[in-house]
């Protein structure tokens, strides 16, 4: 299409989208365009009013009682398995805990014990630092010549896929580049060397369709802040594949993923199916708020998703050609929709001070060191014409000049 | 003293209580006496406020620029240090993260990874499972041959301090008998023998006076939802001596233990202070309520409460031994002050029985297999005259036979 795009057609395809009364489930500041939402998702209307009824009903008045009349004790089961229909897993596979960093080190444990006599990891370099860490956290107890992290470029990936590799762990979307890569043919072809695949769901959970057990998927963990508003550091989540379900071992065995927790053995006895992956008791508040923000994906088709996502990153991408001014943003992600995730990621030499001015303005993005602005696209709360309105906001702090003001010169703490 | 105690008497206790008005700093429900302190902790005012705050401001409008305005980033310090004033721990030493399962891993691993060459993990018979559970744990990862738990009874712990011995791992209060370590004499005894000492402060946090720095104690774990009034599966902590902090690894090395954890290095480098602990995002509803939670501390003298503490379980103890009807209650706990925590554990043949009755009557209480009848004693919310008719109930139900109902005699899923 080489019609240039203006807002009477963004405000078209808002009139023409299935997904645009989903807005109204979500309290979102005024003046704000949030494109962000695949750093920390908006606040889901049900998520605070679960909230106020933990506090006012269940933890106040029915105290300790309601680990059994409010349910707490299944929470992280019922997390599970709303977010499993949202990754392509069956029942019985998926569970509510902890960190996502944490539940890695549970599934790169078991991985790598099920792995015994291999000893590589291979991952992409620039992964999520979390997910690299883990693996050195877990060497420092397996010590080097059992675990040893492999880090190859993405066009390396595929060759170097051998007999010696034990675990392949990847980021399906990547958190800087938004590059999505193809779990289908990336889990088949380690599969044919006999190297088990973790896959890290932060940034596609809830973003895009995923089918773990249609691609034979070994293990998987994800994070629950992000695509799926779950609110700041929201619970995580893990899958394993019950076909591995009886045989691994998890060293973070606590009580919670005993057989009978209740029987306060001296002896661990891990429970038979995905729960064996709890450690401790969840944090029962932060878990009830995922619970109900998952709620809001309860009648979403996630292809319906996609395609909105899609479009919304195509519209931004074309208005920003459209600009002049902005010819000197380079564009990091891939623009076939089959490696692209739900964010655009632009390199430029000023990324941060942009970044700050847009925010400044109300566009809520993000800068990833050293000099990428990211801007991420949650079809549940984002309009066609937020993304016109974002671009000009852009392109006109550009022209002005206004981002080269001192103030946006300064690095913040968080970004 | 012989004459028998009278509500009259509670009463004027209660008169005299200095800690009396901390009471209305809490929701509690009506018509209940609240025995279960040191199983969830009752809700405090500031708790609900902060919540909503977190909610309706915090994450709702300021979305991702709260990590900086609200300063979730610094929470786990925030906390961490909050906790530290009521341990005995100097700045730089405490941090809240994670379940205190996943935290007593990182200083397990810690310890035994300072300790190359020992490989023994010594902790008493029925301590808490999930700490028993983490040394099996981090054994299928180490070995058995580099990591192995001996299980001794308390009779047996200072003999059992050996040469051979890495880790002395123990629980302060003993989760079932309320029974009370020597924290300062079996750290010492260890010490003299090259061993490294965990404390699990689980039942002892927020109950009684603690000096891990004056015991030279090396790491410390403890809970954010029993005493410390935290919330439902709050956030933990754990203490990690100032003098192990540059020698330190600990495996769960996720991103936010990370010297600048924003450059996002591929290599992991850890933080040099007590930061190296953090690992994944922390969730930030339930921690900020457990910062707020932890406000009702901020006037409270340790030793005062430990008096009032005491003073409880004394009256009750009293009352009890003054009806024959409960003649058949055999006191766990020491009775002695310098062994015993913040609750009475007495042995009844039908104490899951007596647990379900007090509880229909409101009085809650709780059951720990196979026979224990637990009653925690919180010096912030209790009353004399609580104690009074708690007994007064008991010894009703008991007379009565109410507690042979059939409805009581099943087992629910929780205790």
């Amino acid at each position: 299409m080489n019609t240039p795009l203006g807002i009477t057609q963004l405000e078209q395809f808002d009139a023409q989208d299935s997904l645009v009364a989903k807005r109204d489930a979500f309290v979102l500041p005024p003046n704000t365009i949030y494109l962000d939402g695949n750093s920390l998702g908006a606040m889901p209307k049900v998520a605070a009013t679960r909230a106020q009824d933990v506090l006012a009903t269940q933890w106040s008045q029915d105290l300790i009682k309601s680990w059994n009349s409010h349910s707490w004790i299944d929470l992280p089961g019922t997390v599970g398995e709303k977010i499993a229909r949202l990754i392509g897993a069956a029942p019985g596979q998926v569970i509510s805990c902890d960190s996502t960093s944490v539940n890695l080190f549970k599934v790169l444990s078991s991985a790598m014990l099920l792995q015994q006599g291999r000893k590589i990891v291979v991952s992409q370099a620039g992964n999520f630092p979390t997910d690299l860490y883990m693996v050195e956290g877990l060497s420092s107890l397996l010590g080097q010549q059992n675990c040893q992290l492999q880090l190859v470029d993405n066009n390396e990936l595929e060759s170097a896929l051998t007999e010696h590799v034990a675990v392949l762990m990847l980021t399906q979307v990547d958190f800087r580049s938004g590059r999505l890569l193809d779990m289908q043919r990336l889990t088949q072809l380690a599969h044919e060397k006999g190297i088990l695949v973790i896959w890290d769901l932060a940034h596609s959970a809830g973003a895009l369709p995923i089918e773990l057990d249609a691609c034979n998927v070994d293990f998987a963990v994800g994070c629950g802040y992000k695509y799926l508003n779950g609110g700041p550091g929201a619970p995580a989540f893990l899958y394993v594949a019950k076909r591995h379900q009886a045989d691994v071992v998890q060293p973070l065995s606590g009580w919670m993923g005993h057989k009978t927790p209740f029987s306060f053995d001296n002896k661990y006895d891990k429970a038979p199916g995905i729960e064996q992956y709890l450690t401790g008791t969840p944090a029962i508040l932060s878990m009830s708020v995922l619970d109900a923000a998952l709620d809001v994906f309860s009648d979403v088709d996630m292809s319906t998703l996609r395609q909105k996502s899609l479009a919304l990153s195509d519209s931004f991408h074309k208005l920003v050609k459209q600009h002049d001014a902005l010819a000197e943003l380079t564009l990091l992600t891939p623009l076939s929709a089959a490696e692209r995730g739900s964010q655009l990621a632009y390199q430029h030499p000023k990324a941060y001070a942009l970044c700050q001015a847009l925010i400044k303005r109300g566009v809520i993005a993000d800068f990833r060191a050293p000099d990428i602005l990211r801007l991420g696209f949650t079809p549940l709360y984002l309009r066609f014409r937020d993304i016109w309105h974002a671009v000009e906001i852009l392109a006109d702090i550009v022209q002005s000049g206004e981002y080269l003001k001192a103030e946006y010169a300064v690095k913040h703490k968080v970004t």
